[in-house]
């Protein structure tokens, strides 16, 4: 039932939607903690409104100091401009398993951050970005790969993200039982989740009998 | 840059916003496959709409046939009763490299649902949406603890989705690049991402010297 009420809520700025929240009495302002959770995740869900309606589209991203950027289709309805976002990342650490179905949770690690992003018009901003992005997914890529041409470039939109109104929300450690709970005969701990990278899978259609770059399998975890 | 041309986008309802899109031509509906994704998820991202502006909030979910449940405080912002929802449910599965930056994307299976949930108040389907949301995250946990007893059930809000207005969409295989790149001498392929699950860490606090129960220790894929 996932209850919350273990969470630290951690406003990095107090505006009124990053500050209300039922664990905002646990806020603090950590911008590190924001920066490192961003450096870690690999997809965010970026919120918009399209219609009247909410939407939420996974997608990549990267970060340059203060900034988040996105990218996609110049056609993509959810990066047209003009519009509010809201780009939350999650990190999942742990199911969290109590005596009481009440209190099972998740611990976890997610960022939200609020805004009106910019259009990148700067062609050197904008490659800076879309290399952000790359990197983000692949590090070490984007100087080991053919860089975007003119129609490439041209094709994408990259939008720039202030990280000026953001909140990062942490859940770590064991259940938070009841008191009177305690003492059941029942087990209680935490399931940890890890995400791993298994051994790459070389293209079929390579056409030289290239070896696995160290950028690719330095990052193997699992296998 | 995480292009998204070989994605196939299927809609399992072809109404105007589930329809359109940049893969739309890719559109097939398969509502098994819906289905299928949402059981192996754990976490979706609920987008709502707040004084007009998006907000993407990390929660757990359950399923019983075509209904997607979510839970949360009575006080919760994003639970109020009314609005529109879309809930997005991610699974990355890969890292694709390609020989151009261009064409770096994600393997991943992604479904959104968009719709007005109910608040559940029939006791019965509150206790069953409670259920589906607690066995999704961990599986065999509700009938091995405590149950909500009145003043939890009261506290805790239950929305009933319909999942009739969903889309699915999937990008599975190698990269696919740009036909004049293929003989280029830069390594492509895949790099796999997988969530796994660790051995469990026993609460510190508990009570009674018991073992690590079978429907917790069978998940363990790591170590």
């Amino acid at each position: 039932m996932l209850s919350k009420e273990s969470a630290a809520e951690r406003p990095l700025s107090p505006t009124e939607r990053t500050r209300l929240g039922r664990s905002s009495h646990k806020a603090r302002s950590d911008r590190s903690e924001l920066y490192a959770l961003l450096d870690e995740g690999l997809v965010c869900h970026l919120g918009v409104v399209v219609d009247g309606a909410p939407r939420v589209v996974p997608t990549g991203y990267g970060r340059i100091d203060d900034t988040l950027y996105l990218h996609g289709s110049t056609g993509a309805r959810s990066l047209r401009e003009g519009g509010e976002v809201c780009v939350t990342v999650t990190l999942l650490d742990g199911i969290v398993m109590a005596r009481s179905a009440f209190h099972h949770s998740m611990n976890h690690r997610s960022a939200m951050v609020f805004g009106t992003p910019r259009v990148v018009t700067d062609p050197e901003e904008h490659a800076a970005g879309l290399r952000a992005i790359t990197e983000q997914l692949a590090p070490g890529r984007w100087d080991a790969v053919r860089g975007p041409n003119a129609k490439e470039s041209a094709a994408t939109r990259v939008l720039a993200l202030s990280l000026a109104e953001a909140s990062v929300k942490v859940r770590t450690g064991p259940p938070a039982d009841e008191p009177a709970d305690l003492d059941t005969p029942v087990w209680a701990g935490v399931l940890p989740v890890r995400t791993v990278f298994a051994p790459p899978v070389t293209d079929p259609d390579l056409a030289h009998d290239l070896p696995v770059p160290a950028h690719v399998s330095a990052r193997v975890t699992d296998g």
